[in-house]
C-alpha cells in the first residue's frame, strides 16, 4: 500500500492504477463531534443524548451515516484530488459495518477498481475507487464505492 | 403526496406502505453553508472559493456531495423516524444530478419501495426507501436508496 505522504500530492486522471491501494490519515472522533455533527444534521438520540446511546444496543453514541461519509470525504483529500476531481457522478454500495464511536479513531483504505477516459469530456476520464474507512483496530467500519470525473495530466490545449 | 406535517409525526415499521410518497419541508441553501461545510469536510475549489467556482462548468460555488447527503438526513427528520429507526445497513445507487447552488431550495420526496419483518430481531423490520432531493424548480439534484432497520409499533413484550 501507498501512504498519501509518500507520494506527489497530486493525482490526474493519468494516476489512476487499478489494484492500486492508497491509504489515508487519521481521523480522530470525538464525543464532541459525534453531538456536534448530528444535532445539526441527524439528531437521533442514539447520536446527540448519551443516556439514551447507552441503552441503545451500541452502549454509546454513535457517529451519523453522514457524518461517517463526510470523515470519508475529508480523509480523500489526502491524496491530491483537489485539482484534478471535476465532479462525482454518484456513490453505491455504501455500507454500514460497525458503529462509529468517541474515541475511535478512522483512516482510509483507497483500491482503484477501474478506469476510462470519458467519451464526451477531452482530456478527462472516469475512475471508480472503493473506500474502506477502517477504525484502529483495523475493524471497517464502512465500505464506499465513488465514481468521479477527473482532468487528464495533460492542460487543455 | 402525504405531507410531513399532515400526518402524526411517528412512523413504525408498520407505517410504511410500499408505493406510498411522503414529502418534506424545505431547507435553504445559503453560500456561508456551502462553504461552511466544505471548509471542513470537503475543501474542493468548487465548494469553497467563489471566484475558482465561477471559472468552473457550473460557474458558481456547489455543494459537496457530502453536504447534500447530510441536508437529506436533516430532511428525512421531519417524517418521524425518531424513535423506531434502529440503523441503517447502507445507501445504493447515490446519483448526483444537477449541483446544488447558494439561494436553492431543496426538499425530499420519500418514496416507500419495500419491507419484510426482520428473520433475527423481534419486533423489527427492513424497509426501503427512495430519496429524491428536489429544488425550487422541481429539479431533481440526487437521489438515494436507503435500507433501514426500524422498530415495530408493538412494544417488545
Amino acid at each position: 500500500m501507498t501512504n498519501a505522504n509518500s507520494r506527489s500530492n497530486a493525482i490526474y486522471f493519468e494516476d489512476v492504477l487499478p489494484g492500486e491501494r492508497l491509504v489515508s490519515s487519521w481521523y480522530a472522533l470525538t464525543e464532541d463531534d459525534i453531538v456536534s455533527f448530528a444535532s445539526k444534521w441527524d439528531p437521533l438520540p442514539i447520536h446527540v443524548d448519551a443516556k439514551a446511546a447507552q441503552r441503545s444496543q451500541f452502549g454509546s453514541l454513535t457517529a451519523s451515516g453522514a457524518h461517517l461519509l463526510a470523515i470519508k470525504q475529508k480523509l480523500l483529500h489526502d491524496f491530491g484530488f483537489r485539482d484534478s476531481v471535476i465532479c462525482s457522478f454518484g456513490l453505491d454500495e455504501i455500507r454500514y459495518k460497525a458503529p462509529g464511536k468517541p474515541g475511535n479513531k478512522f483512516r482510509i483504505v483507497l483500491t482503484w477498481l477501474d478506469q476510462r477516459p470519458s467519451s464526451s469530456i477531452p482530456n478527462a476520464g472516469i475512475a471508480r475507487h472503493k473506500a474502506e474507512l477502517v477504525n484502529q483496530d483495523e475493524v471497517i467500519v464502512m465500505t464506499v464505492l465513488d465514481t468521479i470525473l477527473m482532468k487528464k495530466r495533460i492542460p487543455i490545449a
